[in-house]
C-alpha cells in the first residue's frame, strides 16, 4: 500500500486596503506567484477572490482575497518564512492590506465512498 | 487542448468553544463528513487543526480549525446550502464553535515551471 504523501498547507486571507488599485492587487499575486519558482520547498500556489455573496453568505468577515500554498512538511514551511525573498513579498503585501489572517495545516481527507 | 474543469472552494474557519470537547469536535468532523455522501453537488472535503505555532506564525486569529469542501461551481455550493442534511450539520456545528469563517473561492491556480 503506497504511504500517503504528507502534505502542509498554509492558508493565507487578506482584506486589500480600500485604495488598491486592480493593479496593485494583481502586482500582489503575481509576486505571491513567483515565490513557487525561487522557494525550492514551496509545491504550489493558487488564489481566489471572495465569491460568498452569489450563495447569500456573508462570514466572510471582510477578506477579499485567499492564498494557498502547499508544502511537503513544517520544515518546508519555515523555510518559505525564512526565504529573503518572502521577506521583500511580504513587506509588498502587508503595505497594501488591511488585514491578514494566516492559518497553517495537514490536510485530512475525508473522501467517503459516494 | 482540454478545458480547465471549474471548482468553487468552500473554506470554513471555526473557533470551537473552550468547552467542547475532545469527542464533540471529533463528531461535528465527522458529521461535516457524511455531507459528502449526501449531497451529491459536494465533491471532496478535508479538514485539519492550526500548526502555525510551529512555524511562529500568530495571524490565526484563534480559529482553531480548518474545513474545505470542493463543489463543481457556485450552484453546487447552493445545492449544498439548501440541503436538509446541512441544515442539521449547521445548527450542531454552531452549537459548538465561538466564531466561524465562511469564504466561497474559485481557485486560479498558478503552478510555474520550476
Amino acid at each position: 500500500m503506497a504511504e500517503a504523501k504528507k502534505e502542509v498547507r498554509l492558508v493565507i486571507l487578506v482584506k486589500f486596503k480600500e485604495d488598491a488599485t486592480p493593479e496593485n492587487i494583481e502586482e500582489a499575486i503575481t509576486e505571491y506567484a513567483k515565490l513557487v519558482d525561487v522557494i525550492p520547498s514551496m509545491n504550489s500556489f493558487h488564489w481566489g477572490n471572495d465569491e460568498s455573496e452569489k450563495v447569500n453568505l456573508h462570514l466572510h468577515e471582510g477578506y477579499t482575497h485567499i492564498f494557498e500554498s502547499s508544502f511537503d512538511s513544517i520544515e518546508g514551511v519555515q523555510e518559505y518564512e525564512d526565504h529573503p525573498d518572502h521577506a521583500v513579498f511580504e513587506k509588498l503585501l502587508l503595505s497594501r492590506v488591511e488585514k491578514l489572517l494566516a492559518f497553517t495545516y495537514e490536510p485530512t481527507i475525508v473522501d467517503l465512498q459516494k
